[in-house]
């Protein structure tokens, strides 16, 4: 036994590590205490990332005001480097989900940083005398500070590739709009043929959508620049130096080359989960609209000979193991189903922040776990709806006209000229015979064929009509 | 000022009253302390019958129990029965939305009721020394079992009336069933074209959905009949005597008419909600199912050019200020937004819920009023879907056949016979040549014509196909 | 039946509308429709005024254009104005939750403001050959414009008067940090007592939270300010002349005062929910935190004999029908609740939202509804936990030093000398002998008398440490 | 390249398999079509394992009626029971979040099955010829009803599991209740003193809350037994023989030793979700009602030196990073989150279900993995609550003594003899003077001190008073 393990211990007794973990008996114990999720926090290499530059900034900080010596200094700097350089990640082996509100996290990630401190140094593990995870790796630090933090910067980061995806998602839409300006198809409100646009419209529209909550993600994001580093444990700042708030914020900016500031006021910046809040309500829109499009696109893709039968979608895969040549809109499907699951983990994290308790939010782990999942979905349905759906789309274009041309209520266009009522009784006529308002009005001798080809022509309904008469 | 009013006094003070009001100093303060809704708990007048109802069954078993003398009796009595038989409710002027778990609601009752009862005995209001709101009329009660006690007792009768309301639409479905069941369709999955069915069979599919649901919530109303009558402030039923329990259930079953139970457990009881959550996610299971009913609806009648157009609603609106002859689905689509009510209240009550804290819920008075709000506006939308729409619907027969013997995926019932692959190769060329299937297996000779005309009608198609070959 | 009623037809057929009422058939039909919540549009009076406000945007745009004359413009803009002075609204009677997507209640405002014209002009209700619901009211319009704009107005008069309760409450929170700044306290993580700070900063706090809070809604605001009038039908502005969208807005302008602009992309605007989703994450948020607020309220004033009671809240109410001199922290219990339906409204407009197909969203109406009730419950609760509550708290300052002195986690100053090893030895003793830390420590000689009562000064520790030593 | 892989094609093309893989061509057009969660449907060994026992059955019954040999069917029976012993998980790697309504989870085993079978054969991987994925795995089947079978089965087994730890998690309280059963302490309303009962009938509430909600599942469970194999596409079960449905139940009950029966309406269950809300529903009941009791833990454990320290939890790990000696109730914080994940995942699986079309809910996979989700992490989470927080509760009984004694609401018992005011009185003295109601009563000589010594004994409250007087 003596061979395989080593003893550490704290306040509450002693425990057998793993000889060469780098983690120590706080995050074995938070290993044993939390078993939720049958993953660990390793899932999300850029919460691990941020934690490392964390520790990073108020490591320079501390040797800045005198409480790191140079070796020291030298050796917590190269552990977080190597943190950050994706290296380690197998250490942090704590759950996502855990009480404590990510103390265990915060010593899983100090544990870590310290023993491989100590091995850069040529130092046994454990020898936390000469860096101790506590007193050198969390100095002047609290997990009250630290975890918000690198969660902010995790989400930052997540936040930013989230965007990238739907540019590209929104560039997929922006040539459909061009390629289908052309294509006139009947609009529709409530499933009801309404009036008259263009498929281009129609598609235009997703990209002015997607590019709205693009901008909305860029407000969002820029409320996650406000960290509260330096507020210890309950924002109070105790047992940190006059200048080292200023100090750490100053060397955050410099290890992450992202302007973080300091939050106006720290008591409160640690406990309040508005930000996280907020994020998770603009992710709940975007998700929302997304949503929105594919089930449009499927909508305009149902059939092929008993629907809309509008578009077409690419064909990615069979649709059914009993219905040969069938194939099904899979991946709007799959999409939806990230909306929704979206949607639900808002509801998640509102109750995780409305539970929060005085001078701390302790479930912020359910927060960060259900963000980063959110947005990494998100992001990976965003690519995949572009690249195996919405770049492939193709238009009917025979069928589109033949809806307009079929349709009752292109009467719309004749009723700044003939009323409500005489257009109302002939879109009855029409309904009740089965024809077309065109062969109606024209037998009614209320137009001329050449007016009425103008007024009646789809072309002319897809913009306000002055241009017409 | 003398006139007009009156004084009443509490240990916090004391304060004017209108003279001839019912309600007395407490339910004053509430008032003013309450403005929310804009409402009062007068809005569910099946509650305000439900408090009178316990506040009688209580003053039966404390006179049986020798602590009311018979005049205090009859008076109390009697001013419950006529709140029972609708009198007296507008004095009932609290916000349902209330702090303090009901206590309000129970005192505006218990001054109601001694008031009225001072009245009947030809005495002055707030003459509390011969019948008090406190020491009379909650007599060995709490607001901590009465007000939970009304809640159930008004939830029991709502969801009886609710049932009704569902019976009614199922029936209007099973009507729709019959008359449609021969009418051919295409099914569809995923929006796209599958195998044929009938159209009764898919009316029937409604009426077997909400048969289930009524089920359920009989089942659930079964939940309703637990009460904690008698447990008073915690559970413990301090300031009780012996059999006053029992004898107040067994009371309230008289005055009822229902066979109510007492808790097993009357501290579990008076802390928890459960059953209250439970009604709630059963509303939402109804609710959910309705939704997607009227969904469906809204998608057979799309149209009536540019869409499935397989059904028409009846038309009861026009549909469009400006869109003359347009005609919308408008009743599915009011009861889709009771549904998004209902499953939004679901989770207010689960946070209500969830927020209870040791001996109490303090937040009962939010899920009550949820609670009723919802079920009062589900059977006001199912009576309305059930008679301004089910009822009147019809069925384009030719356009749904036309769908039929279009379809790619009929293909699908030569599957046996052919196997996965060669249909495959079937309805792939079907598609590319936008041809029916039944011509080109005729042309590929792998049938006879008579072998096709069998296997290929829908009307064999709509069951398992032994019957066919 | 002639004298009391007159006849009204539409392309449905013919109703008999009350001789003096001033809706028609439109309305009359939508009201028979939609009985869901026993209640009409003039709960909202601010939503009534929004559309006159609209309507006589658009009369003033189509005068301008040339399409009124003299005569009908001014008896419309007079019409229009009366029912922004808040007459007429009893005429308003459909049902806030409707299906059409807001067609009925447009129609109600249609034919109200006709026959009030005809009124104005001397002729008889009805006389739509005249003034006509349809052809002059909603000329140049549809609901699909008018009636979203008429929600964006409407919610930005509504959450200028929501930023001025919080304002209040804002203030009064400020009030009381400012009294409490010097008492000493327990700040608690966790609900574990943490280390010292001051009353006056847990307040703080809440002044802090609300003040971001309003910052986002002056955000959320902003996007409100983005309206599609002149979109009509599907948002290709059909039956619209060329200039009359951007006159229509400028006249929006001139009749609001709120400097409204176009939507960049009319057609996405007209289906686009995303800005009411958008409010609705805020307000939520808004409630989140208001609710995290209420329950530590409810918690620092637990007891009073066995709870924190750190503060009194004053007492509004007796608290129990039972139990004597009980009194309850009812007003922030009714906020929580407030909270938990706006949580659940967010949801309910999730679904709603989602829920919107092609080019409109259908269910705008309980979209409306929902954030027009919870911005209503949320300002009224703001002014009441204000006046109510937080301006007559106050503090217990002995209880509350008597818990520093106390508190084991106090050792935590001495940390950055002793070291969290050293300190965790003497928290554990102090629990294990129920003694004070000061008294361990001085005992251990540890440090000086001097020096331990600057280290331990409660005082010392509201703030970060170099002060001290 | 020819020795790694071989070739497989479907109707949209060929792809290369890895040679050695058991799956085929359509699961790796899944795992290239979906990539949402980084994980596969291996994450859930029991639904791997139902799915085998479904087609199981089905193999079964096609034998039985003649439409698979002996040689067939004796692969394909070991291929399935391999795969029910724990083999060949790995190969399942579809994403459970998927389009297709889980066509691409049935084919993934349709696949497996069949090149298991075929190497059982001696035969080569792909001779599809000989043993089909669709025409003789899937025979008689369809995704849609094969899919949601075996989601149900996996349910079945898995709310059993949770059931297993709710009974020891409820026999940990009754441990406790039965521990504390002499404890008294003061009963809590609304965080505020209330009347006396003892710790004992506090954890009892527990242990009761915790069997109702095992009840509960009980009753969910048995909604799960009815299932619609042989369905297939629609419900109609077409491509089915005439008794092949009534076989295949009969079959699945012999492979799973569960009595499952047929749907009554096969259609209706194809497209009917409303089990599965239920189950999320009764899920949410539970997480509701536990996270209650961890709430209720984390307060009456509070302190320890400021707050109510009625209970100690067990110290599992220290509390904090900067903190010495501090503990945190992390065990009931994390069970809180737990609660908090079910919930959301209630709104994820409502949207999805609601959002189900005419004959098929295409969110199925969704649902199913939320719901094996939830019940893992609930699972967990409550062996978790059980050993290593309730089973080490101790007493703090001086403390909940001292409670009382101080209390003033003890006042309360006085109240059926004194009356609500002078009750009050006395408490509002009480409170004023800072004393207890006992010396104040004493002093008043309103009862001797014998009387009052029964009378306020605390151990004579807990119960119903008949038993003092």
């Amino acid at each position: 036994m003596q061979e395989e393990h080593r003893i550490e211990k704290d306040f509450l007794g002693e425990k057998e590590i793993e000889k060469n973990a780098y983690y120590g008996i706080q995050t074995l114990r938070a290993k044993e205490n939390f078993d939720i999720t049958n993953t660990d926090i390793s899932l999300f290499p850029t919460f691990i990332k941020s934690l490392a530059k964390v520790k990073k900034a108020c490591a320079l900080t501390n040797f800045e005001l005198g409480d790191l010596n140079d070796r020291q200094r030298d050796a917590i700097i190269q552990a977080c480097n190597e943190i950050i350089d994706g290296k380690f990640h197998d250490q942090f082996i704590v759950d996502p989900i855990q009480g404590g509100a990510g103390t265990s996290t915060n010593m899983n990630a100090n544990e870590v940083i310290a023993n491989r401190a100590l091995e850069i140094l040529g130092e046994k593990r454990s020898a936390y005398h000469i860096i101790h995870p506590n007193n050198h790796i969390n100095m002047s630090q609290s997990t009250n500070d630290v975890y918000p933090t690198a969660i902010k910067i995790t989400l930052y980061e997540l936040i930013y590739r989230l965007k990238d995806s739907l540019r590209y998602l929104r560039d997929c839409f922006h040539e459909k709009a061009h390629e289908f300006k052309d294509v006139l198809k009947m609009g529709r409100t409530q499933l009801q043929d309404a009036v008259p646009m263009t498929l281009g419209q129609e598609f235009k529209t997703y990209e002015v959508m997607i590019d709205e909550d693009i901008f909305r993600l860029r407000d969002a994001q820029a409320m996650l620049k406000e960290v509260n580093l330096g507020a210890t444990a309950i924002g109070t700042g105790i047992n940190t130096k006059d200048s080292y708030q200023r100090k750490a914020i100053s060397n955050l900016r410099e290890v992450t080359g992202i302007d973080y500031v300091s939050a106006g006021d720290l008591i409160e910046a640690t406990q309040d989960t508005g930000a996280f809040v907020h994020i998770s309500g603009i992710l709940k829109r975007v998700a929302i609209k997304i949503s929105k499009i594919c089930n449009d696109l499927r909508l305009l893709s149902s059939g092929p000979r008993a629907g809309f039968n509008e578009i077409n979608l690419p064909k990615v895969q069979p649709g059914s193991s009993i219905m040969p040549g069938k194939v099904n809109p899979v991946i709007p499907e799959v999409v939806n189903q990230v909306a929704f699951e979206v949607i639900g983990a808002d509801v998640t994290i509102s109750m995780a922040s409305e539970g929060g308790q005085l001078q701390l939010n302790v479930f912020e782990p359910i927060i960060a776990y259900k963000l980063f999942t959110s947005i990494n979905m998100m992001r990976r349905s965003f690519y995949t709806l572009a690249d195996k759906c919405v770049k492939g789309i193709t238009a009917n274009e025979d069928i589109c006209m033949e809806y307009i041309l079929n349709s009752v209520t292109i009467v719309t266009s004749l009723n700044p000229i003939l009323g409500y009522e005489t257009c109302s009784a002939i879109a009855k006529e029409a309904l009740a015979t089965n024809r077309r308002v065109y062969d109606i009005v024209l037998e009614k001798e209320l137009f001329t064929k050449e007016e009425l080809d103008k007024l009646l022509h789809p072309k002319n309904m897809v913009h306000n009509y002055s241009s017409v008469l």
